[in-house]
């Protein structure tokens, strides 16, 4: 193991380190080195697949001497603690011009810091998100590598050959410098967040206003997958909810207990976002919304407050498409406060994140795949500077065509007693945007009255107070201190 | 000025701080010392009111030697660095068993942090929320100490005489320890935002649904005021709305710009109640509607996006009442939400707060004060260990006679393409709590399709994973790696 054979090596052998390890192995060009805490591990993997010809590193120093300059690495080992150990390590044994790619689902501050205290040593720190879990890893993930240019122009190439492949492009792209691919990989799981909310919310209705049975629900979303809607997550919607529990014959989806989990990327997205002051009110209801969902004491508490009458719906297949409208146009709104986050981020971090392409890496391999993300780079390339998604030609289109139907549908639920926390916030939130004027005009005066906020005025510049203990007269703002 | 002659001292002669040094020394018993960084300031507050009798400190030194013991200073400076270097010089010239309160709005876990720095010297470090804005600080705020009971044993009877009385209770208890005093004070102000938002919400209705003049909304929510829904900003909005503008002659609401500030405080709440796994979904959406109506170019670009047809209202009073229901039940989730965050922090921090106490002490000085108040004290008095406030007796029957009025008024505003971003979460918060089944089940279903992250079942205990790439068939998650 003393000649430097392996262009590329990933430390960390669980299920996605060693998938992503065989998956770069499987391709052309690629020798792949690994190395893990307890060598046992790697050996097992390279003895379970002789096919990838994986060099196993005995020690964190072998690893670095299996790899060709610049050496490149990239580690999967759990957020936290242990990314940091690995980190530490190989910058003992790596040297300038060398690459160190972080492919965990860091919080992009971590990796932000992290990138700075590389810098210093010449060795080229990479935050990467890599989407699509285990299977991804294996076959084909979106990869969003942050990072030096530099660094992208050696790793770059290797990304590409085991990423996704969507409409004959490789689902990787060099989003921006240092955390800006830890950043855009945790957006998009926020987006996740709302458009499985929104997928939640649709099903609910079609079970429980119209009726349906799960698989005839199931066929509904096998429809929907063939129009507009086609995406990865409806696609399998319509799986779990074709399938039928063996202990009891009942659809899956009646035995699993209503408590949703959460692994906290979509925490960290409103978090963030809330810090840019960017109303990403889609995804925190979903958020939200898988959070009331796992409080089963408040839930049993509230069981017995009366809810909606009883709404039937007269025409089944209107019904259906009205509720098809209103998640397209919920849809719409998320990803355009999504997307509305990353400008906001690129202008906080000074990343210049080309919208366009992030949208077209997750065609492929990742949870929000869709065709739908064409129409977004479509949007971002008609207008890179487009100040919201929701104004472009297309995206405006689609709502105008779909807002009658989102309407009745939300008005149906609410009739109903059926809680569309996320449709219902993406139509208010489409409602707040277009509006002329916003009550927000009353919440400054208020501001002003108890705490002396200052407003300004629509017909000049200026800030103003009005003396509301005084004579209530108005003052230029310069002169209340 | 060597004799220690002062029981009370306040380091910072800004408004805020030099109208709670006037408060203190108003009251019988009181002698205040008053320090500034640049001296003239403090000398300026004292020649301005002689009355109160200040004690002017030259320097840090000279205050701590004005100081009775145990010394008790309270901190009215700039939150964050300046803050920080006041603590500093206090610590060297204080000595064990004297208190240091930091009265600005800091971060709770700030407050945490300087707790822990300042303990080892044997000084209490008291974070305290002071709500009631400048006129607050001199007339009778909220007061929210946290810090150690021994140091509150010395620091309530002062507070005391200052804050506000409700009922005959001044307005002021030991909250918890270190960092609980600020945490509530961050709730507080988040349920301040959401309150804040319902008003404008209803307002909007008024105007925009129903017709009416803001004059004739001034004299709706004077009406309100005399009901259930009696407070503090109830009235200030009636005395916002009746304000015509001098230069215009406009109602002043119509002239104020409507892109509404805020100082952070709403946003430190809705991402600590994410961190804590609190649906604050009222509070969220008041914070978002905020920033929203913040970004001019986005809502230029949305402006010709269609909305809703016109709503007519047949019975302008039925109406009205629908409205003021409405804005009742959301407030009554907000709080309750509000609540929620509290228990969850205590939990977290390991405080012991007495919610019946919190909303005692709100009644009066602050901003939320509200005769409303008392039924959550109520409700805490008859179960302490309450899972939720909206599920007490009280609430539970409120929002029972409220709830088809609050559909309606959803519904109106929906139809008319109004938003109503606090209202209509509310709602759904509301039945997504008292909902038999949620499609949560749905969701755990896709999680465990897509990244095997398991399921519970609702007829038996354990955590599975359905083979959905295998065979279909269900293992237990144990067999999973």
């Amino acid at each position: 193991m003393s000649q430097p054979q392996a262009n590329i090596g990933v430390v960390g052998m669980a299920v996605m380190g060693s998938n992503l390890a065989r998956n770069l192995a499987s391709r052309e060009g690629n020798t792949v080195a690994i190395y893990n805490r307890s060598v046992d591990k790697a050996r097992a993997v390279a003895d379970a697949h002789p096919e990838a010809g994986f060099l196993v590193a005995e020690s964190v120093q072998e690893f670095a001497d299996s790899l060709a300059r610049p050496r490149t690495a990239i580690i999967m080992v759990k957020a936290g603690g242990p990314t940091d150990a690995v980190i530490n390590q190989l910058v003992e044994v790596f040297e300038p011009g060398d690459i160190i790619v972080d492919g965990g689902n860091a919080l992009f501050t971590d990796t932000i810091r992290r990138e700075q205290a590389v810098r210093d040593t010449g060795i080229h720190f990479v935050g990467a998100g890599i989407s699509g879990g285990e299977e991804g890893a294996l076959n084909g993930p979106s990869i969003m590598p942050g990072g030096t240019a530099e660094s992208y122009a050696t790793l770059g190439p290797i990304l590409a050959t085991i990423a996704a492949v969507a409409e004959g492009e490789p689902c990787v792209t060099h989003v921006g410098t240092d955390g800006a691919g830890h950043f855009v990989k945790m957006i998009h799981n926020g987006i996740e967040y709302a458009d499985m909310q929104l997928i939640a919310e649709a099903y609910d209705l079609l079970r429980n206003v119209a009726g349906l049975s799960a698989p005839e629900i199931a066929d509904v979303f096998d429809e929907w997958n063939r129009g507009e809607l086609e995406s990865y997550l409806i696609e399998i919607t319509a799986e779990v909810l074709r399938q039928v529990d063996a202990a009891t014959g009942q659809p899956l989806v009646d035995v699993i207990l209503d408590q949703a989990g959460s692994k906290g990327t979509g925490v960290w997205t409103v978090q963030t976002a809330l810090g840019l002051g960017v109303p990403v009110s889609g995804i925190a209801e979903a958020v939200f919304a898988r959070a009331l969902s796992s409080k089963p004491a408040q839930r049993a508490a509230s069981r017995n407050l009366p809810g909606g009458g009883t709404v039937t719906v007269d025409n089944r297949d209107a019904f259906i498409e009205d509720v098809r409208q209103a998640l397209y146009a919920s849809k719409i709104v998320a990803y355009s406060q999504g997307f509305d986050a990353i400008i906001e981020g690129a202008k906080e971090y000074g990343w210049d994140i080309k919208k366009g392409d992030i949208a077209k890496i997750w065609r492929g391999g990742c949870i929000i795949r869709a065709q739908f993300l064409n129409r977004i780079t479509e949007a971002y390339a008609q207008d890179p500077n487009l100040v919201v998604l929701l104004a472009a030609p297309y995206f405006r289109d689609a709502v105008t065509q779909a807002q009658d139907a989102w309407r009745r549908t939300i008005i149906t639920a609410v009739q109903a007693g059926l809680p569309t926390p996320a449709f219902s916030s993406s139509l208010a939130y489409y409602d707040g945007l277009r509006a002329e004027r916003l009550p927000a005009s009353l919440v400054q005066g208020q501001r002003d009255f108890f705490g002396a906020h200052t407003y300004k005025r629509t017909d000049r510049d200026g800030t103003f107070h009005t003396l509301w203990s005084g004579d209530r007269s108005e003052i230029s703002a310069e002169d209340t201190h």
